[in-house]
Formats: C-alpha cells, sequence, structure tokens
C-alpha cells in the first residue's frame, strides 16, 4: 500500500494526464489501468485516432505500473504495434502489467483497448528505477 | 512534388498538430521536419515533458515522411529510445528520414533534438502502405 | 488439429534448430514451446551465451506459434530485451503465446527462462500471414 | 587507438563469432563491420535464411560498436525489421553506427546488405555501459 502512495501523489502533479481526462482506474503493484475518451482534437490526417495519442495512453499506464513498487522509474525505451484504427469519441483503456523485473530494469506490457474488448495497440515499456535496491539478478 | 502534395493536404486536416502547434517545417521524399514548443500542459508526474508528447512528435514526422510518396501510408510499429529529458517553454525539433522499403513496408527514424542540438529521444517507425505499386523485393 | 500439421512439417524443414539441438516441445492454437542447450560454440567475446543465440531460440519459437493457424506467416518485426545472462551448459526454455492478431498481422511474446524459473530475456514478435482469410479488423 | 584494443581482445573471445566464420572487417570509434556467408545449417523452415542469424549478424556488429570507446557494454534491448529475404550462400555485411549516447545509455544502427546492397534487415540496439565515466546528460 505505502508503495502505491507516490504514485497517485504523482497522478495529483501530472498536468498531461489531467489536462487531456485520462482517468487511472485502478492502480496496484505493477500494475495499473487508466481510461481516455477520444476528442475532436486527437484526430489524425486520416480522420482516426492519432497513433501518438494512443501511444501516450498506453506510456501514461505504464508510468503508473512502473512507479508503483516506490522508488522513482523512468521510461527508457517503447514500442507499440497498432492492430486497429479508433475513433473520436471512442472510449479506450488501457492495461499495464508487469512483466519482470531484473537489477533496475523492468518490462511492462500495456493493452489497449476499445470498450467492445478488441484490442487496438500492444505496448511494450522498459523502465529503469532511479534510486533503490535493484531486485535479485544481474541485471543493468 | 505532386506526391508530396497528398502530405500537404493531410497537414490541413491533422487537427492533432495544428491544436498542438506543431509546425511542419520541411517535407520531401522520403523526409519530414516538425517543431513543437513544449506546452505547460504536456508536463509528466515528473515535472518534464511526458514522454507520450514526445512520441507523438516523433511519430508525427514519421507520418509525413512516409506519406511523402504519394500512396496512402499508415504506422504500424514503432519504437522509441528516451535518451534525455525536455521541459516546459523547450523547443524541439523532429527529424524523420526514410531508412528503406520493401515490398509494401517502410522504416523510417527520427531523431528530437533539443534548441542546443542535443538528442532527445530516437524513434523508429514501420509503415506499410495501403495502396499503389509496391517497391522492388519479397518484402510483406 | 489440421491446421498443426503445417507446423509440425515446418519443423522437418527447420535445419537451424536441428542443427542447434533446439526441441519443439509443445505446439498448439498460437502458442509454441521450445528447449535449447546452451552450447560451448554459443559464447560471447565477454564468456555468457550470445544475444544472438537467445533472440534464435525465440524467434524459433515465435515462429511455430504464428505458423500454428496453417496460413504460412512469416516475421516482420522482433524486439527483445535482455534481462539475465545466461551460461554455457544451461537448459533454456521458450515459450511463445498469442498477444492478438488483426488482418494479417499476429502479435506474440515469448519469455525466455532458465531451468530455474528465471526470466532471461522477453521477446516480442510481429508476423504478416502471406495467404488465407485476414482476421477482422482494419489491420494491414 | 587503445579504446579499440578491447574490441579486438572480446573477438578472440568471442567462439559465436568464430564457429560461424562471422569476420570482423572494420573497427572504429563507435561504429563496426562484420561479414558472414549463409551456411547450409542457416537455413529455417520456409528454406531462407533463419532470422535468428540475421539478428546474430547484426547483433555482433553492435556488440564491437557499442564496446568501442573501452569501457565494457552490454545489449540490453535490440529490434530488427526484416525487409528481404537471403539465401544460402549469400555474403551478407553487416555495417553499425552508433547513433548517440547519453549517461550509461548508447543507441547504435545496423543495416544487413546482401552483395547487391540490398537491404536485408535494419536493427537498433541499445546498450549500457557497466562501467567508466557515463557521457554528459541526465540519460539513466
Amino acid at each position: 500500500m505505502d508503495t502505491i502512495q507516490p504514485a497517485t501523489a504523482m497522478y495529483d502533479n501530472d498536468v498531461t494526464c489531467r489536462t487531456l481526462g485520462i482517468q487511472l482506474d485502478d492502480l496496484g503493484p505493477g500494475r495499473a489501468r487508466m481510461r481516455m475518451r477520444v476528442a475532436g482534437t486527437m484526430a489524425n490526417g486520416h480522420g482516426s485516432v492519432h497513433g501518438g495519442y494512443l501511444f501516450l495512453l498506453a506510456d501514461a499506464a505504464f508510468a503508473y505500473a512502473s512507479n508503483s513498487h516506490g522508488p522513482a522509474a523512468v521510461a527508457q525505451h517503447a514500442q507499440v504495434t497498432f492492430l486497429r484504427a479508433a475513433a473520436v469519441d471512442e472510449e479506450l483503456v488501457a492495461e499495464a502489467v508487469e512483466r519482470g523485473r531484473a537489477g533496475r530494469t523492468g518490462v511492462y506490457d500495456v493493452t489497449v483497448r476499445r470498450a467492445s474488448g478488441e484490442v487496438v495497440a500492444e505496448f511494450r515499456g522498459q523502465s529503469v528505477m532511479l534510486s533503490g535496491r535493484p531486485v535479485n539478478g544481474p541485471g543493468h
């Protein structure tokens, strides 16, 4: 529980998520779930939601999951596969789960789904802990 | 030149870039350069620019570069390595160049720099052409 | 079952896996498990198993999982995070599971573990079906 | 110059490269070029070179480039896009160049080409220095 407090304090300072109406629905050790409604200002030149906002939503869930253990962690690397388009006004949910940790490195998977449950994007992020005790393993 | 017209028409419809003040500085076959000033609303819970916006800027440059040949192309996959933080009010420039194409697949590299020239993030995107003639090669 | 036959026929022709002693332990729709003992010839300049062989093992499991549905599929993109080193003579197991499919694109996750269960590497691959009926969705 | 010596000593211990006949053609600060002939034992179930060996060749070039500065560096993350198939007996060349460094993190691009110059695969790797002085920047 104590380890979760920094993450909720983090949300209070998270101007990006609050400006975009991204809500933190659930938070636990190594996991987070966030929700965003696609605004009209999030469309790309093809008329569907800009991939940058899909990434941003997933990246936000990743940030909360990777900071859920207490010591501050930052993103080092992330990748996303876009599987389906999403439209303005759709509500999207990003669910982040911890895949594994070694040393100061953590790997997190985030799935972005539309309300019907269809997967819009699969994201994977790699974080590094800035302080605190490394997890067992020769990881870097 | 003609191949560039669809890309500039694309910018007129690009609500995301225009809302965020992302400018299209340069556009040519297989390349694009875009510019964004980090707004106060783009901060993350740690106080620097949200990684989602760094990705979004790079992804936008990738979209214009991959659509510069004429036939519409969409992003399939993208990855980013975050090398340095950037702060509110900094101006960031994303430069996209084509790495290669085969079949309907294209690979594009985007470097995001701050005004001093320091690299903030390195992005690589993979696009797929939705129509038009595939480039020579057994690519998919 | 019928959909699995092409995959086992594929193993008979898989000179790489048979030469390296990589065994196909389990195979089902969208999943595969493979096993490899680290040979003395697989060491890198630092004295542990070469990352290329860790990737190769994961990539092999990915190939069987993505071909398990029948229509031939090939790898388009793959990424790997190295979490722990592994030594000569260790036995490694790679477990591939399907993350999702849309259109002709599939996403597969592969975890490589040592005998103790510790995770050595996390791999994610994106495949494209060369023929057959696309899965529901505007995927490419 | 001195910084290159550890890398050549590394080659003497590199059982993988020497066993597979992978040659180190060129080595300099932040770059390396390696060469491999596709052996009959490197075929996959589809009859072309196994993607694992394409990755391995690129990963080897990445390792030498990222160790060329002196302090030992190891791979943390790597990704590859497969653009064209390659056949048994073809000679492949992997050229690694440094994309950038910050803190202990380095980013390297490797292009794998066949003799005709056609690109077979584009690889990007992220390394971490295990010791030595970090490069200027708040990188992690």
